[in-house]
């Protein structure tokens, strides 16, 4: 009879009876513990590192020792002799740490999983509530060991590569039930083109890079850990991708680009009309959207490598030996080493990327091509990653509810709260979501780009140079600002000069707001022409507030905001209040119980100072959250997560769609909602910031 | 409680209650008898017809009448109404035929299922055992009326024709099990691409085309009942397709051509060859053969469309005011109407048809870089057919036994025997399998193009002006031939003139063979130069025949056998030959139970004297068959029904593959194997045939 062992596994506090001869690996999984390992427990990959703890343990009654596990193999010494910085940072000694598929149990033994080598990684991400991202992505890369072929069995290469795939798989994640046979095994064309060369330049040794459990999409010669993957926002007027590591979720680079179709049209209606008036317009609009991705995916593998050489070079010394390393640019990540990306976009913009003719977008009764989210290969639009690699772009809800909202969704998941949420995300078109667990609403308005910093006279992206706060005081009617890149504000440096180049989203909101407050501006929005003040002044296209003198600036002029800039914000969050006064009234809600402001400047935003000039409704100020880029979190997800693609479909399929009605009672909303904070909405919250508090009929009623 | 009433269904005799409210057509389901239907019961397909039989039936204890019906409908009115010539073709009355899909049951009828309205179609075809074929195709059309969109429903176009399709599909194949849900249904990139413009064309009216009951391929405007396919063969030498229509299995045009792969190499290995040494050699290939394939398709779809031109034009004065016949043109097939094409071809056709690299084919261990099927979009081979369309090549079973060979034991289906049978499939390189439902063996020989017709002075192809039969009078050494396209022998027309061009592969072994009995030449092929005859003469390139003199001829020339094309097929015969007894050998056989010969000219081909001249081992005569080309068939097959897929597929898996072996005992076997016939083999079946029989030792044993 096999003897057997008692193994206890930390931190989880499984407890168990091993048999010898098996892996401390395979002890675990049978206890419900996943270890990580890539490359089919060859002993290579140093993924499945685990501790042996030493010493009397009462609570289990056992005695844990190195002794107790089989003595250290070839393979470890080998791996460990090539590491010694990483044994060195730790503090670890050869002995103590062991790899988890070469050492079987001889007695009894804690072990202690680091973090590192746990099954089910997960990234923490920022949202309205703090979550956790479990990672279980569409690529998954396999070590394989192929048979040579011989005259007596001259089997194909391919079947050769998937009966050893099927043997990894098995042994890297055994125990998981409905693994794939090897003839169930497909592989995509475009890497079938080349597998024969491949598999000879490598010596039948291969690491595979297999779809969703079951398509071959890259077959590289050698030992490979990681796989990338690129998550994309295409707003209307921004274009934000972020590469990543599919193994592990790091974000590898953030790029972003001006969205290149805004010379055929600002807003998705304009670029709408362009398709339809010019017989080439959809051909010229996708071909732009897919060059400037794969400018952004080009930029965005140049800057990840930048950091990896650098971490490299770091690390490097001890290492030099190590089969990775064996040139820095050997291990240099390459576009075709891109295996899959996710892309999320308005309803127009979803079109416009997959080519689909974005006309009945724009007339009634106003449908898309499809809901449904769609999966194609890259080499099919033309991007130039690994042509085996699957784009999969995120359903869209309505016409003007786009992927993106669908993004949105899965980043926050009103769909799981009881309370209800209202989600706002701010582009140059706003989506807005109300609801909870039983019931989603949601509508879209547009909003011009000024609350993205364009059509503002000094209107500027988030980026070194940009004004992101503004405050004014409401006696000398003189200005503060902060700046990207600067610390502090600007006067608290002696002679502040030419550091700043314009104003972003969240400066735009609060120089409004503090124009305001400090009384400059009325509550319909008109300069006051009479103040005291050499910052206010007349200027080429009327009156206009100087927030930065000349020589404050790197453009050499003074950046005033003007009557036309407030104008622009009131007709914005004009829009974005009607629209969720709308929504509210349609679920019979007096007020949402959280607010999420999702947009690129989103998690920069003011939300008092929001409040103040009535961008949203009524709601207790510490329920509203500015998350950030929501709709670029959720495509994150999704490229990190495949089961969330399932969850986002269903999702999406249930929300209910509203299009804004455009009767004479609905405009004359739109109207009042102009003002400035405007009628009795959140009075409660804003109350002390409204000038002559004292005398003025709403907000005398709550200062203290 | 409804009423039931007695339903009686020839002329499967099946018997049963139907409740009323149920059309005929869902009670012969109930039945288990499977009646057509395309168009989703809305009665206008017209492939539901049935007949009522009037009368007294004892056997049944029942009496049938029109008026145990329910009256006809407008629809069904309408419908005879425009279809006067079938009324009157067939003899059928309206009242007698009926929609089976409009019509319930108030009485107890006999209903009697026409040919033509039964489901799961077959088409016989020949084969060594005649067999039929079950007609079920990959791709399936109906017609879907969707729901217009509006603005309270705003629903994506897709997701509304799904809907529609889940019901349309559910309509017509009621009862069947698993049938899929809308959701469950993807569309083809391509054909989401157009999706928007068609479904508003066709005013929410569109037939749409299934693949393999899960991806949605095309969406036509109006209704449309056929869908068509095509099924090629490509030879090292002849690439031949035929375009079928995939819902009736018909053949609607054969078209073949040279393959233009021969300018780079006549045989597998010098095409293999090229691509090594030019660096451009597999694009050239490739291309090459794509070419070909998108001539031979639109040659087919022009000859389809002539011939169901005329077809309409014979039937059509009738029935000009049905839908489908607005005008000619209008109906004809275009190449996007394509959506299946299955293609067989050696290891070599197939591998540079797909694009991949050859080399390994050729150089040992001799493999292919697949041997499972592989499936393809058009678009990406560069098919001129409708972009969704599936591509599907068969099997490889090995280096030198291809997909053409998977298509042929498809085709003849060794593996269902108890018998061993031996296929011959004969081109340019001749594969070779031999076995029965226990264990197939297989091989492969060059042979040379010489028995396709090539390397042969005046050799051709199997066209009209080609000699097919030769045969030569032992006495006066005189020939006759017969002429394609031509009736009777040469010689039973007086002045028999200008009608010949060339010899095709069976008139060339009827000519050796000719050669060899009528002691022209001797059993090592030489010619015997003393004989008294003007038709021995010396040639440019030495000894030859004349067969046909110039007069005769269209060319000018005279025709001849040479010594050189005796020589040609000498070699290409012993080649087979003893690859035959080399697997007979591994089989532990001495004769296999049944020959099957298949090839371009195979069914052409007098046994006795492809026996006589020792190209087949020993086997009964009338145990030879000669089935022509069975690749192509299987191709068909294959295309036609989706099932014998699978089935081509594991049984390609399971075959055993054996190289030639390369020794000096082989070599000597192999030219005492070009000799005519040679040896003892099947001396009891064409000893009659030797010269000098009487004389001859192994002949003398078996002339009675």
């Amino acid at each position: 009879m096999t003897k057997k062992h008692t193994i206890i596994l930390q931190p989880s506090g499984r407890r168990g009876e091993v048999e010898e001869g098996k892996s401390i690996r395979a002890a675990a999984r049978d206890l419900g513990v996943e270890i990580e390992s890539i490359c089919a427990e060859n002993g290579t990959c140093g993924k499945c590192l685990i501790l042996v703890e030493e010493g009397r343990f009462e609570k289990y009654n056992i005695t844990s020792k190195r002794e107790n596990l089989t003595p250290l193999t070839p393979v470890e010494a080998d791996y460990f002799k090539r590491r010694p910085k990483l044994l060195q940072d730790k503090g670890w000694e050869v002995g103590q740490v062991r790899l988890s598929c070469q050492c079987q149990a001889r007695g009894d033994v804690l072990i202690n999983v680091p973090e590192e080598s746990r099954g089910n990684k997960q990234i923490v991400r920022k949202s309205a509530t703090q979550r956790e991202i479990e990672i279980k992505p569409s690529i998954r890369k396999y070590l394989v060991m192929m048979t040579p072929p011989n005259l007596e069995r001259p089997i194909a290469d391919w079947e050769r590569l998937a009966k050893g795939l099927e043997t990894s798989m098995g042994l890297v994640r055994a125990g998981e039930e409905n693994l794939p046979r090897w003839s169930d095994f497909t592989i995509d064309y475009a890497c079938l083109r080349t597998l024969s060369s491949t598999v000879r330049e490598a010596q039948w040794k291969v690491t595979v890079s297999v779809w969703q459990d079951k398509e071959v999409v890259q077959v590289q010669a050698g030992y490979h850990e990681d796989s990338y993957g690129a998550a994309v926002d295409i707003g209307s007027t921004t274009v934000a991708l972020y590469l990543c590591n599919l193994r592990t979720g790091e974000i590898l680079a953030a790029e972003s680009e001006m969205n290149p179709q805004i010379v055929y049209g600002e807003d998705v209606m304009s670029r709408i009309q362009y398709t339809i008036e010019n017989p080439d317009g959809l051909e010229k609009l996708h071909k732009a959207i897919i060059g400037t991705l794969n400018k952004l995916l080009k930029q965005a593998v140049k800057t990840a490598n930048l950091s990896l050489r650098a971490q490299a070079k770091q690390s490097g010394e001890e290492e030099e030996s190590a089969p990775r390393t064996s040139s820095p640019q050997g291990n240099d990540i390459k576009l075709e080493d891109v295996l899959e990306m996710v892309l999320v976009g308005n309803s127009t913009m979803h079109h416009l990327l997959l080519n689909l003719y974005p006309k009945h977008l724009g007339l009634a009764p106003f449908v898309p091509t499809i809901h449904k989210s769609v999966d194609v290969k890259a080499r099919e639009l033309g991007l130039h990653i690994n042509p085996s690699a699957n784009i999969h772009v995120l359903p869209t809800i309505a016409s003007f509810v786009g992927a993106d909202t669908s993004a949105m969704l899965v980043a926050e998941e009103p769909h799981k709260q009881d309370e209800n949420w209202l989600l706002i995300d701010i582009g140059t078109n706003a989506e807005l979501v109300l609801g909870n667990r039983h019931r989603l609403l949601c509508t879209s308005t547009p909003t011009g780009p000024a609350l993205e910093g364009a059509h503002v006279e000094y209107g500027m992206r988030a980026a070194p140079g940009a004004m992101e706060r503004i405050e004014i005081d409401e006696k000398t009617l003189e200005p503060r600002y902060k700046v990207i890149g600067v610390e502090g504000w600007h006067n608290d440096h002696e002679n502040f000069k030419g550091q700043v180049k314009g104003i972003c989203g969240s400066a735009i909101i609060d120089g409004v707001s503090e124009l305001f407050r400090a009384g400059i501006v009325d509550s319909r929005g008109k300069f006051k022409t009479k103040l005291e003040s050499n910052r206010l002044r007349q200027g080429p296209s009327g009156w206009e507030y100087v927030i930065a003198w000349a020589d404050e600036t790197s453009i050499g002029r003074d950046i005033p905001m003007t009557q036309q800039d407030v104008r622009q914000i009131q007709l914005a969050k004009a829009a974005l209040f009607v629209a969720a006064r709308t929504l509210l009234k349609r679920a019979n809600l007096q007020s949402p119980d959280k607010i999420i402001l999702a947009g690129g400047f989103g998690s920069y935003i003011d939300k008092e100072k929001a409040m103040l000039i009535g961008m949203i409704p009524d709601c207790e100020l510490d329920k509203v959250y500015a998350v950030g880029n929501a709709a670029g979190d959720g495509a994150r997800i999704a490229l990190l997560n495949l089961e969330k693609r399932n969850e986002i479909d269903s999702v999406a399929r249930k929300v209910e769609r509203f299009e804004l009605p455009t009767d004479p009672e609905f405009q004359n909303q739109f109207m009042l909602a102009t003002s400035l904070p405007h009628m009795s909405e959140a009075f409660e919250h804003i109350a002390h910031l409204i000038p002559n508090r004292e005398k003025d009929p709403m907000a005398k009623k709550f200062v203290k």
